[in-house]
């Protein structure tokens, strides 16, 4: 359902560069860029997963000043990209604050760069969204990618993003920006009208 | 032609709040991000416009760093990605710089999140890439967006990107990510085996 759409960015656990499991540290810009695509694409919440309490305070700190500090009257537009925006320690939080919202657990989206077997493509993924009566909360990594033990628990697994070159490194924003656009597209839910 | 394709970011002439025009200051996740998006479709070429010699400075340190210095040997997906990215003075140091290269002034392309009457649509556009001959170079703003004295020298006005929502403030870097994406996806230059 294109009104039970949510997003988790993930910073623990998370692959490091020898394939160990590490937190990685939020980055700023990640708050805004992925709240402001999030919330032009309709999504529900946005949340940030990070066990790490120092981190959290001062996304906490951030958050605060664009939606209740100076920076709510400076940019407006930031403090409405930022309702959409949650902060939580484990994923598991995400999953449970989205069962309270639907009274229903979501289905997960596994996303990755890298290219694996058996994973359903853009327009597969687009239809589930269309059809599917439960809440749904695509993943995305940081640092290295997201470990297999994530992947155990998800319900579907996302092609990655290919352009039309060799290079498939594009930054964590610029994927979500992208997947939201082929996924969702200016999709409007229209069950009132036409059913 | 896809493989005669350019992106600029402008800094100066940009309008500020009250509408006036102003210089902007770089945001240093605009060269990593854009130029990661760039290098994934294959654009040739991404400028970054400032009038600023100490901004254009600070933008040298940093790419020297990814190119040259520690960080290319770090991260060598930088290297790589950066390797598409050019700081310049003026915007129309930027279309000098393509006509040198390939021999023909580029076609311009402007983008705004303003609504505005006859922009072409993204599908039109599409092909109007894969067909015309001459380079193209597709202008995106920051700020309060590009002022109307470099619309009037473009060819073409693009659509704005639009969600499913009521909300249209992208960041550059998203809308950068996704209309690259609905530009140019996963298309692949084909002349030499269909033509």
């Amino acid at each position: 359902m294109l009104n039970k759409l949510y997003v988790a960015l993930i910073h623990y656990p998370i692959l490091g560069r020898e394939e160990q499991i590490i937190s990685t540290a939020i980055t700023n810009f990640d708050i805004h860029d992925i709240s402001r695509s999030c919330r032009t694409y309709n999504i529900k919440n946005f949340y940030m997963v990070s066990n790490l309490p120092a981190q959290r305070k001062i996304v906490n700190n951030v958050v605060d000043y664009w939606r209740e500090g100076y920076g709510s009257t400076y940019n407006p537009n930031r403090k409405d990209a930022l309702s959409v925006f949650k902060i939580v320690e484990y994923l598991e939080d995400a999953i449970e604050d989205i069962e309270k919202i639907e009274n229903e657990k979501p289905k997960i989206v596994f996303t990755s760069a890298k290219p694996r077997e058996k994973a359903i493509d853009f327009s597969e993924l687009s239809k589930v969204i269309e059809e599917e009566e439960a809440p749904i909360l695509i993943l995305y990594g940081t640092g290295w990618g997201m470990p297999e033990e994530i992947r155990d628990i998800c319900d579907y697994d996302l092609e990655p993003i290919r352009g039309n070159s060799d290079f498939n490194h594009l930054s964590v924003r610029a994927a979500v920006a992208i997947s939201l656009d082929r996924l969702i597209g200016e999709k409007v839910l229209n069950n009132k009208n036409n059913i």
